[in-house]
């Protein structure tokens, strides 16, 4: 599925910690690392795991900008 | 101020589109892009401009994961 | 692509409001008529245009109960 | 309460899953399956059970748009 | 309607500012001002007019939390 | 650091509740109290607790406006 979302950052899991119903996904973009909060079963549907390569998807309007 | 979003990825002002209350401004977080669209009075009050240092803040919880 | 997005709502592009950075693109969904808002840039890139199938996307975080 | 958000769609609860701070609430709005995450307490202040009928609520600039 | 949104602040309108599909409305919430990006259609709606008494509603997981 | 989110309000933790991954923190911004939904780990990276004085920030595209 192509998807309207304006960031979609290609990257590997390096970590999974599970809540009971929500799971923190963090996945090395290439430098920078993103943490993502997504539904356990989300990480089970999508087979999830440490290695497996993924995309981090943001909406524009869910980035913030901040300076020093 | 130090705040609670998980992700905040240093990068470069590289492009800056102003729409009439919204502003698109691309980020490059070094080998990757990030668009945010935030008001055009934040664009002022950070006097964003391209070449500026800044930070792509994004919530855990705004950030989805996807597979190929 | 595969995404964690826990709701993926099957549709038909019904009408679609341009503004400057921001388009307004309504979803049928069977029954009920989903509004997204997603940049001008997304609706030429996905090609939408009305008639199209498409696919109404939420995280499950973003979703709010209400009760008469 | 009338709000805002564009996307105020009526259904029916069919299923409820509790973690310790946060709740799966699933909903059938004729046809599809919507799944919202609300906290524990909006749960029970809203007395939501499966049967109840219900609106799931979006905002249009939470809702992203998919191609095959 | 009820609905799941923890935050809900009662308010002034003090300020509206139209884009063409966004409007920024400002809200006096007793010492603070909120300000509120939603669509025209919905200012319209709503009949939105500085003076009118409103709610400044917001999901908890849409809150971050900063310290100087 | 300073960052785009238009809103950022000033006041002081009165409760923090936690769940397994999610954290429930209480701010009194004077007069209201707003609910924040953030990571437990951030909690602890911001040293929060009862009494300190935070910032409440939400982007303004994440406050929707209601009306009795």
């Amino acid at each position: 599925m192509k998807i309207s979302a304006r960031n979609q950052l290609k990257g590997k899991v390096v970590a999974i910690d599970h809540g009971v119903t929500t799971s923190h996904v963090k996945i090395d973009i290439g430098g920078s690392i993103i943490t993502s909060a997504i539904t356990k079963t989300s990480v089970e549907e999508l087979k999830l795991e440490v290695g497996k390569q993924v995309y981090a998807i943001v909406k524009a309007s869910d980035v913030m900008v901040g300076i020093d």
